[in-house]
């Protein structure tokens, strides 16, 4: 078999090891007789797997007993209407941070449950270049919540700090960075991210949530959207997505294997490096339309001179086996989502394509 | 490898030659250089699985156009919330035909959103032997829908006829027997099941729901638990899960290939009678305690003369290659789970190791 170049930008590309254990693993899960998605959410056999994949999870981010994580299906999207029927209490505002397409999302679903508030936008025509400074932004000291969006795919941005925002729970989003670089939980009162991009596949999402926002949630809505539910039950109130879960455990496993969070973040900073060095040596031609401190190290866009261009370099790229290349529809342009997965021969390899298209045209 | 015999109430037996495919699959998905995990849900590899996927089920189960098929995460639990949300408008009732636990849940849920009735209860001391007849239902003719589980896991009945319930939707849970036999959906207003009883792994509901139940679902709910969000969407307005479609695609295919739903609910019955005769063959010994007319084709439960003896039991099955026998915890006794994808081998197996067991006593 030979593996294409994935840039996709979720579902994306997985660690080929991760992919050969669950093929190796798919028809009888360790000497049981059955496959692990055969295997009852409640037996001894899952329940390991369950456990493995927290107990990594805290140890590669560095999770204390004061935050639960959680295991959750819906993926990020569930999570914009979650966060805000657990954390909005009837009359309460929360703040929100718009960077983009899914943090206006975010924001669509907190208004049907309250009354949030922008406190930050930095579009310009629609289209966003860069993440706000510290001092654009006009915090509530009284709201329930903060919510931001730390990567964001379409755009490519990112947030390279962490925002100054007193005593109210910084909510985030990093559905398409989380892992990529080790973080500090404790400025955070929630993050949550669907697997898809870097831990693992579709239809699970991961929130670490600190217990007493957990506790402090609403009981007037449905059982099953409380998160107290799922906390109280070890995310098994209802059946979960037991085989992404135990994807995400193996992807944590490769990624602990590899010498953890730190030496991710080496690579995935060499990755970009390399990608935006390249679209930045040949300015003429090649635009990265994003400003400097914003560029997101996991999502690269960038621009050609002309659209005419920008299709054939994806049509040519798609020929010499590099996929999803094409910029989001409402962003246009090319567009290489580099996240933990994606392998430096694929973004060499890219570069090496680049020079070449190039000098053809 | 040797399978063992696998009676697990869910996640559940799947068939041995959908486990094979998916270990085939797994790192490269129909030469595309990738897992089918790795792939766009919105490209054109997984689009077609998709498609592939809610054909077959229309073609299965003969679903006309005036029904949407959806693929969303959660599981039915997330369904007992989503229905009322959508179709309890403020002010309204629902009848709700309570058999066992799981209807219990949906009602619940429905109690925090609206106005639910029970419109039919048949438990004794918190113990359900039998479904309600339809006399017993005392049916509300302005409900908003009648609400019914069709088959009950953990007490071992399911419901044989189709109720009566006049011009009011009928919607219902068949997570633990969708697809064992033919039926007609023009019965019902939805029907959702759990796919990881009968249809596939854990972590997908398949909703299949008219559309014009649909349309008239509440608008002031969050985007994404509005089933007309999803109906747009092809069910892809957020990511899905992409393998567990996959799967159930494989497991339609394999369904298909056994000779459709009338091949299935041949074996199916023969499976039941086999074990039902085995339990109403030595009744002195071994007890079902669920009333003829009710008994589940899907979970059949029993008693031996003491608890000691079934602690034994579950032991010595353990022992011999027998998995999921214990009965669930709200009900004890034994409990073996033969949905679709549980051989007829295994369940003459279980009735040889039961005839042994017995002698033994």
């Amino acid at each position: 078999m030979s593996r294409v170049h994935n840039f996709n930008a979720g579902p994306a590309a997985l660690p080929l090891p991760v992919l050969e254990r669950a093929q190796r693993e798919m028809v009888e899960f360790e000497g049981s007789g059955m496959s692990l998605l055969e295997h009852s959410h409640r037996g001894k056999v899952y329940e390991a797997v369950h456990n493995q994949a927290i107990a990594l999870l805290r140890e590669l981010v560095g999770i204390g007993d004061e935050y639960e994580i959680l295991f959750l299906q819906g993926g990020a999207s569930l999570q914009f209407a979650m966060l805000a029927m657990n954390l909005l209490h009837p009359g309460k505002s929360a703040d929100y941070l718009l960077t983009g397409v899914w943090s206006k999302k975010a924001l669509s679903e907190a208004k049907l449950l309250g009354k949030p508030r922008v406190a930050a936008d930095t579009a310009k025509d629609g289209v966003y270049t860069r993440v706000p400074r510290q001092d654009e932004l006009s915090l509530d000291p009284e709201a329930a919540y903060v919510h931001m969006t730390t990567n964001n795919t379409i755009f490519g941005t990112q947030w390279h700090y962490d925002p100054e925002v007193g005593s109210v729970p910084l909510l985030a989003d990093m559905s398409s960075d989380f892992l990529w670089k080790p973080f500090d939980i404790k400025r955070y009162g929630m993050v949550y991210a669907g697997a898809q991009k870097n831990i693992g596949p579709s239809g699970l999402a991961v929130v670490v949530m600190r217990k007493d926002l957990i506790a402090a949630g609403r009981k007037d809505i449905p059982v099953i959207l409380r998160y107290d539910t799922h906390a109280e039950n070890q995310s098994l109130y209802n059946t979960p997505n037991t085989f992404a879960i135990y994807m995400v455990r193996n992807v944590l496993e490769h990624v602990k294997g590899m010498g953890g969070l730190a030496a991710v973040e080496k690579t995935n900073r060499a990755k970009a490096k390399v990608l935006y060095d390249a679209i930045d040596g040949d300015a003429d031609f090649w635009r990265c339309p994003v400003e400097k401190d914003s560029r997101s190290t996991m999502n690269v866009v960038w621009r050609l001179p002309t659209e005419e261009l920008e299709e054939r370099f994806v049509k040519e790229a798609t020929k010499a086996g590099f996929v999803g290349l094409k910029g989001h529809r409402s962003a246009g342009g090319i567009r290489a989502s580099i996240y933990n997965a994606a392998p430096e021969e694929s973004v060499a390899a890219l570069v090496e394509f680049m020079a070449a298209f190039r000098k053809s045209c």
